[in-house]
This record gives C-alpha cells, structure tokens and sequence, in this order.
C-alpha cells in the first residue's frame, strides 16, 4: 500500500475549512472527489490541520493511502484537472508507511496579512483583513516577542475548544510592513483553536491603545480567554508551512 | 465647475475594459453609476485610457467635472460605498479646469505579470499570466533594451488599430524574477492598441527560441504585426501608473 503526501495550496473564502462536514463544501471533500476520479476509489485524505473556514493555505499537507501506482510525477497534474481554480496540488511524493500528516507535524508557520491602506484596495479583498489605522510595526515587535515560548495558551484559545491540553511553543512571532501591507508571522509547534487570530486582535489591540503594551505575559498567565484581544477574522490567515 | 481628479485600481476580470458599451458592464460605465447616486447627476468621466476587456489596474487616472461641492476628502470613501469590490477609488483631488486625464497625460507604466511556477497558484489564478516554461530573465533583458527609444512600432500594434500615428516613445522595458513571479514592466509615452501584451508575447517566443533573441530592432523596422509574437493575455496586465 503506497502512502502519498500532497503539498497543496488553496484560496479558503470558498469552503467551510478542511474537514468533511455535512451540508458544507470543504477543501477535504472536494480534494477526495478529485482523488475518487484520478484513482478510481474514494480515499480518506488526513490533513495537517483543521484550518477554520475561510482561512487560505500557502502550504497545506495531506497524505492518503492507495493501490493504485500511478507515478508520483504524474499526481499532480492529473488532480488539478480535476479539482477548481482556488485548489492546486503543488506536488506529491512517496512517504514512509507510517506518516501522518498531523501525528508527524513537529511545527507550523502561519502568516497574517493585513492590508493597512487608507483606501481599500481590490487586490487583496478577502485575502487581507483590512485595518485602516496605524500600527508602528517596530514598537509591536516588543509585545510579540512574548508569546515566543512555552505556556499554556490557554488565554489564546477560544472557549469552544475541546482540547484539554493547552500547552504550547510559539518559537517565532514577528510582524513586519512592507508599504501598506502589514505581515505577522507565527511559528510553534502546535496551535489551539482560533489562537493566531486571537495573537493577532491581541496585537491589534494593543496597537490600539485598548490593551496596554507589555502585558502579554500577564495576559498568557491568565488563562482566560477574556483577557485577550478579539479574533481577527480568517480570510487574512494563512498556513504558510509545515515541518515534519 | 470643478474639475475632480480620481486616482482608481480596479480588478479588470469581471469588466469590458474601461470604455462604456453596449450590452457589456465596463468600469467607466460602473463608475458612472456610483458618481451619479454620489453627486445626485450622471457625469462623463474621462479616462487616461481605454483599457482592454480583462486588463487590470493598479492606477487609473480619470477626471469629471461637477458642481456639487462635496469635499475632496469624502469623494473616494463615498464613491467606494457604492462601487462593487473589484474597483476602488484610491483618491480625489482638484485638478485644473484645463486638466484632460487622456490629453494631459505624459506617460504610463504598465506590468505584465506572468507565473512561472510548474504548478498553478491558485492565488495568481486571473492575475497572472500562466506560463510553465524556462524564462531565462537576465538574457531576456538584452532584448527588453531592444524596445527603448522612439520608433514606429507597426509591428507591435494590432491590425484591428484605428490609429494613424505609430510612432511612440518607450523609456523603459524590464523583466525581473522574484522567485516564481515574473514581471516584464514597460514604460512610455504612449501605447498602441494591444502594444505591452505583443511585446510580452515577443519576448516570450524569444525565450522559447520560436523568435531568434537579437532580431527584435529587425521587427521593429518591417513595421508588419506578423513579425511579432502572439498577442499575452489580457488578465496579466496591469495598468501600473500615470503621469502628468
């Protein structure tokens, strides 16, 4: 039994994130219908990661196994034939017998794109999240650097997790402007339910004036998710790699 | 009567070009729409140029004159309330009574952006031009230095033109990679109709050996269109800026 991992990339506005649900499309189901019809059978795909609804994907991993021995060039193209325009597979490959796409996972990039115009622009519509006020990039990098470590996350989780374990390692958290694009990138071994986007509207607010800078350490030790910032919203994030 | 000088982006993909037609939704003609439920009247609006069906824009500059006297600094956030998300109106300023956005204009820049990588993007999808073959940028740029300077460019103009002058100035003709992206970027005075995407097609049958790299003043002397290269995509050109 070959065991194949797809590197994939999609635009999330479109689907209600990766896994199967009923009554939704998902990019899970809409990749597996692609791999029903390239391989002649339906297969469980395993993601990375749950991405929520509406978050897009530089780099996505996904493994599945099959019998079926087309060759691993060929995987590719043959499924970006048959799936939509916002999905591509980038490439497959061999993997061992047993990896698994989230087991194996040592760690996971995200990327925040916000786009900081005055004026909205129609290039980055529902691929940025728009924040039209200032952000001094230089003077927030202080209050990233303190969510790189080891804590229990848990202030940066949303409620409706069912996750008992909330102990995390952030090794980068790093926001930068390019012109009017502002990136925050995220870099840990693992991460709980909706907590980039809550590290994000942490931030945001802390840029804001309504948190006061310095204080996301107190904020981590709180455990309470009522302490941090809002959850900025998804279609500005990105998973941006996986390591295994 | 002012004289209103907007500065607009548009993604072109969903448009008939700028220009107002028949039985076809342009952006002029969308525009229009907004001014007149903005200013309470329906306005001309001149634009710098007439953009082809598909082609995008990073900087449009177009002008209308008004007699409503709603501040400069309200135009663009009140037109962009009434604008669908593909276009935006960047700024407004007072121009000159005399100001003329096609006549007054000096010069554009456009881009043409191709995606070079071997697997599609589904971020790229519409806004790039898909081309999986070797390009080879810093040979290429010796070609690109072919088209700068002041010369009838017949060869580089489609036959359907209406125009009797094609004499035009080009002062700049770049390619550059970053990473997978390709962007040719070609500044003059003037563009014949069709003019960027046949000189992107040029170069990229030079690039394919399909035209002979060297022979690109030879074309521009037989000032006959069959000697130049296919006419690129619209949806990888990009309006990039105007000058006045």
């Amino acid at each position: 039994m070959r065991n194949l991992l797809l590197k994939i990339s999609y635009i999330g506005s479109e689907y209600h994130g990766w896994q199967v649900q009923d009554n939704a499309v998902t990019v899970q189901q809409t990749l597996q219908d692609a791999i029903e019809k390239v391989f002649g059978k339906r297969e469980d795909v395993i993601g990375c990661s749950r991405t929520d609804a509406g978050v897009h994907a530089n780099m996505f991993c996904c493994n599945f196994r099959t019998e079926k021995d087309i060759p691993v060039e060929k995987v590719a193209n043959a499924l970006n034939g048959n799936l939509p325009r916002d999905i591509s597979v980038l490439s497959c490959e061999e993997a061992k017998p047993d990896f698994h796409s989230r087991y194996s996972c040592k760690g996971k990039e995200y990327v925040y794109k916000i786009w900081n115009g005055k004026s909205r622009n129609p290039f980055t519509e529902g691929l940025y999240y728009n924040y039209p006020y200032n952000i001094d990039c230089e003077k927030l990098q202080n209050d990233c650097n303190d969510f790189i470590g080891t804590y229990d996350f848990k202030s940066f989780c949303s409620v409706k997790t069912t996750v008992f374990d909330t102990v995390r390692t952030i090794y980068k958290c790093e926001i930068k402007r390019n012109g009017d694009e502002v990136l925050i990138t995220v870099k840990g071994n693992g991460f709980l339910y909706n907590m980039v986007r809550i590290i994000v509207g942490t931030l945001l607010e802390i840029s804001s004036g309504k948190i006061r800078s310095g204080t996301v350490k107190d904020i981590i030790f709180e455990c309470n998710r009522e302490k941090a910032g809002f959850t900025a919203p998804a279609h500005g994030l990105y998973l941006n790699s996986v390591e295994y």
